[in-house]
């Protein structure tokens, strides 16, 4: 299991009328958590696109458990809770500086080979970054 | 059952580097498509609000299918299965101007009234506008 | 000279806790009015980057002079006022559905070789669309 | 003179298919570092808002220098050169992790007071803190 923590700071353009953050703004923070998470992983996404491998996203669900507003300072935590294969699956919490829970929500991307455009199977790369966090004995 | 179909020219802005529409911008379609079945249905999202009755979102759910380009000339439909109560499903089916379907989801809205910060039961006003919709015989 | 028109529905995600139209959302709203001017010249954005040129935008000047809100149906006026040679300049105009003027700015494009990622002219393609619009007598 | 300096990450989201961040952007980075200059003077904007005085952006001015990309950790450089009246201006640098400047630009801003909804002078509290930074002698 590895488990990541990020700060993000809410942005006035991210609000909307209700004086709350627009629900569709979420996949933005999921997205910040998740490369920050690759990042303490020892790979940025950058670099995984520069070794010719993206990873588009093919399905989100996402849970408003309470509203975060301007100017709140979030938190949002990423667990993996396993080594990706073709899919990786990201889990995130995202709570306030209250310690509230905002939103709850997953994620799953495929790599795709770029030269291909074909799904392909996690990097070598990136499995040797992972594989510490998820050996066991 | 109500069907209500909308369409959406995909801007510049909501594509990403991989050259496809951001995965958090179908929330943006969603909304479209929502607020024109509302619209249609002869009530608009913004008189509901001036009523004192909002709609957040409490849960998505988006599957990725295909990827919309720049410039596709999206169609999105939504489908409203039965009357809301508490809470407010629309089912969401975009696809592209050659009938490919692109993307799958779901929302789930309760109604809030602005004055108390509640939940509430759907508004008589929007109920009456359905019913015609939803009864049989 | 060549004047378009485009209409534009202000979404809930555009707007901010003010109540209006973020500040930063007018570009979204001029590519769009952009756009849809180039395609009632006969020539799609989509189809120049097909033919190997891009036009990114090299400077901006937005002056905001009423609100716009939720739900508003806006007029987006493009003003072209020459041909092109290097740069390609746009005058915007946004209105309401009461005719209020809200905003008004103006954008500056170059074209990129998109593969020598150098700056070059207007393409012959573009120009023999936009020259009866520009020829006296 | 006030300046400040504020690093903003770029997120995939925020770029677009010619790979670099859309031009609309830059318009929530200048958001994020002026907000970021107010709490370094010792006022967050949300307090601001909270004393009932609003702050909308009347005229922006943005000059597209170099591209800036995924993942690149810009610093939004802020300066403020003369003490606010009834308008408020802030200049903007943003420059890359190389030290290359990217963007220049400028916004003017006013006060609104929240319960006329109409034009105020820069609220004293605010004035205040600033005045350290721009009395001599």
């Amino acid at each position: 299991m590895f488990i990541s923590e990020t700060n993000i700071r809410v942005r006035y353009g991210e609000t909307d009328q209700m004086g709350y953050v627009y629900y569709g703004n979420y996949a933005l923070y999921y997205e910040v958590g998740r490369v920050e998470a690759l990042r303490k992983l020892g790979m940025s996404y950058f670099e995984l696109e520069e070794f010719g491998v993206m990873m588009p996203v093919v399905k989100m669900e996402c849970n408003y458990v309470k509203a975060a507003k301007y100017d709140d300072l979030l938190t949002v935590k990423v667990i993996i809770d396993k080594m990706p294969g073709i899919r990786f699956h990201f889990y995130y919490e995202i709570s306030n500086a209250s310690g509230v829970l905002i939103n709850k929500g997953e994620t799953t991307l495929v790599f795709i080979d770029m030269k291909t455009n074909k799904v392909c199977k996690c990097p070598q790369v990136l499995e040797k970054k992972m594989e510490p966090f998820f050996t066991n004995g």
